[in-house]
C-alpha cells in the first residue's frame, strides 16, 4: 500500500504520525523497523499511530512504537505532536482532547500559540518512590560523587531524576558528574542526572544527563523533575521557563498531589509517502 | 516554498535527490544543513540536485552536498541514485546518461534490472600513488601490524585502500586489525583497510574499516579496490560479485589500465515535500 505519513518534531525528539483513523493500518514489527531506520527508511525516535477510540467517549486512541518496532509507554514530546497532528489533519476540532493510551486517558490540549500542554501527572518525591537510598526524607541531599559533595532533590516523574542547581549549566559537569550520578549505588535503578541554573524564579537553563542515553537534546521528564525540585528548594515560583538545547517547554505545578503540566513546541517537518 | 524531494538509497548510503531542472532551487548552507538534519529536518548522508547542463552535449549537471552544507565531489552510490531518479522522474528516457559533475563527465548507465552501471575509473597501483611507503612495486607486501604480518595489497580508487584476504569475514579482525592499518605509518595519508573472504573466482564477501570513519555499511571504492586486488592476486576472474552488510554489488575489471565498472542498486525510499 501506498502509506501517507507526517514527520514532526518536539523539542528535536523526532516522530511520523499515521493516521489509522481514515486508512486501516496493519503494522507488524518489521515493517515498523524497516521505516524507522534512517538509512533504509524514513527514520524516527517513534512511530505514532492514531486510532479510533475504544471508548467514544474518547477522541482517539494513540499507540506508540519506538524504532526497534516494540510498543511503548507515553512520551511527553509525542502527544504534543499527537494533538498537532489530530488538529491540523482536521480530524478533530476540539483544543482539549481525550486520547486513551496504553498508561489511561490523557488530555493534550492545544494552546492558541499552536503549543501543546500536556499534563506529566503528579511528581513522586518520597525517597523509596524514585528509588533513592536515604535514612530520611529531605529536600536536599547531599551526595558524595567524584570525591565532593553535591546537593541533589530527588523526584521520579514516573522516572527517577537527581537534580543539583549549578552557577552555570555550560559546564563540564554534566559530562564528568553525569555518569557517576547515573550509575551511583543510591539509585538502584539508576538516574536520570538534572544540572539546572536559576536565571529567575519563573527561569532555568537546563541540561540532563540521561539513565542509558547519556545527554540528549531535551528531556520532557527532567524539565519536570528541574522545576518541581527548584519549586521544593524555594527557587522558583509555580510557572517556569525551561530553555534545553532542543528548545524551550513551559513547566506549571500547583505543589504537593498537583500534576505537572508542560506546555512545549510541536512542529511539522514534512510530508510523505511511502510504499509498503 | 513548497519544496518536493525524493528519498533514496544505495546500499545504505542514503540522499535526497532535488528536480532543479522543473523547479527554481537556491539553496544556501543554512537550508541544506537544516535539511539534513535527521531530528530537526530529513536527513541524508549527501543532497544531490539535478541541473540542466552548462553544455547542452551533456544531459544533466549534478551537484552533490553533505549534510554540513559543503559542496562535495562525487560518490558512486549517488551517481547510481542519481541515474535512477532522472529516468523514473521521467527527466530522460536515455539509459547512458552523460552528467557533469565536479570531476568531469561521468556515464552512468541504467541496467535492465533497474541496477546502475558507473565508471569509477582505473585504478592507480603504484605504491607511490597510493601513496605506500614501500622499497619496491609488489603485489603483495607484508605490513607489520599488531604483533603480526599481514599480506597486504595496496590499491588507489582515488582514495587509498589496503586489502587483505581473510578466511572468514565476520572476524574481529576488522575492529582489532582495522583502525592500527589505517593509521599505520606507512600509509602517510591513512588508509581503507578491505577485508575480504574468496568465496569463489567470481564471488568474495566484503569488510571496509573506513579512514575517519569506521566501518560502514558499504564501501563503494572499497569494493573495486578489493576485486582490483584479488585480480591481481590471481584470486578472481573479471566479473565478481561483492556482498557487503549494506547490500551487493557487482565490479568489473579488465585489468591495466582499464576503469573499473561498479554496477549496484539505487532505491527510491519515499517521496515528500517540505516548507524552506
Amino acid at each position: 500500500m501506498n502509506l501517507s505519513f507526517t514527520k514532526m518534531q518536539g523539542l528535536g525528539n523526532d516522530f511520523i504520525v499515521l493516521d489509522g483513523v481514515r486508512q486501516t493500518l496493519s503494522l507488524d514489527t518489521e515493517t515498523v523497523q524497516r521505516l524507522g531506520d534512517r538509512h533504509f527508511g524514513i527514520g524516527f525516535d517513534q512511530l505514532l499511530l492514531v486510532e479510533p477510540p475504544a471508548d467514544l467517549a474518547h477522541d482517539f486512541r494513540y499507540r506508540i512504537f519506538n524504532s526497534s518496532g516494540e510498543e511503548v509507554e507515553q512520551c511527553g514530546n509525542g502527544a504534543r505532536c499527537f494533538a498537532r497532528f489530530v488538529h491540523d489533519q482536521g480530524l478533530t476540532t476540539k483544543t482539549e482532547i481525550a486520547v486513551e493510551t496504553a498508561r489511561g486517558v490523557i488530555y493534550p490540549k492545544l494552546e492558541a500559540n499552536g503549543e501543546v500542554t500536556v499534563d506529566m501527572g503528579p511528581p513522586a518525591l518520597l525517597p523509596a518512590e524514585v528509588p533513592f537510598v536515604a535514612d530520611a526524607d529531605a529536600v536536599i541531599h547531599p551526595l558524595e560523587v567524584g570525591g565532593r559533595s553535591v546537593d541533589i532533590t530527588v523526584v521520579s516523574m514516573g522516572n527517577p531524576h537527581a537534580v543539583q542547581v549549578v552557577d552555570d549549566v555550560d559546564t563540564e559537569l554534566v559530562q564528568t558528574l553525569g555518569p557517576l550520578i547515573e550509575r551511583h549505588a543510591r539509585f538502584p535503578r539508576k538516574v536520570n542526572a538534572g544540572f539546572m541554573q536559576i536565571v529567575g524564579r519563573d527561569e532555568i537553563r537546563l541540561r540532563v544527563y540521561e539513565r542509558g542515553a547519556g545527554e540528549t537534546l531535551a528531556c520532557g521528564t527532567g524539565a519536570c523533575a528541574a522545576v518541581v525540585a527548584g519549586i521544593r528548594r524555594g527557587l522558583l515560583g509555580d510557572t517556569v521557563r525551561v530553555h534545553t538545547r532542543g528548545g524551550d517547554l513551559t513547566i506549571r505545578w500547583q505543589g504537593s498531589d498537583a500534576p505537572v503540566l508542560m506546555t512545549g513546541p510541536a512542529v511539522t517537518v514534512f510530508q510523505g509517502h511511502i510504499q509498503i
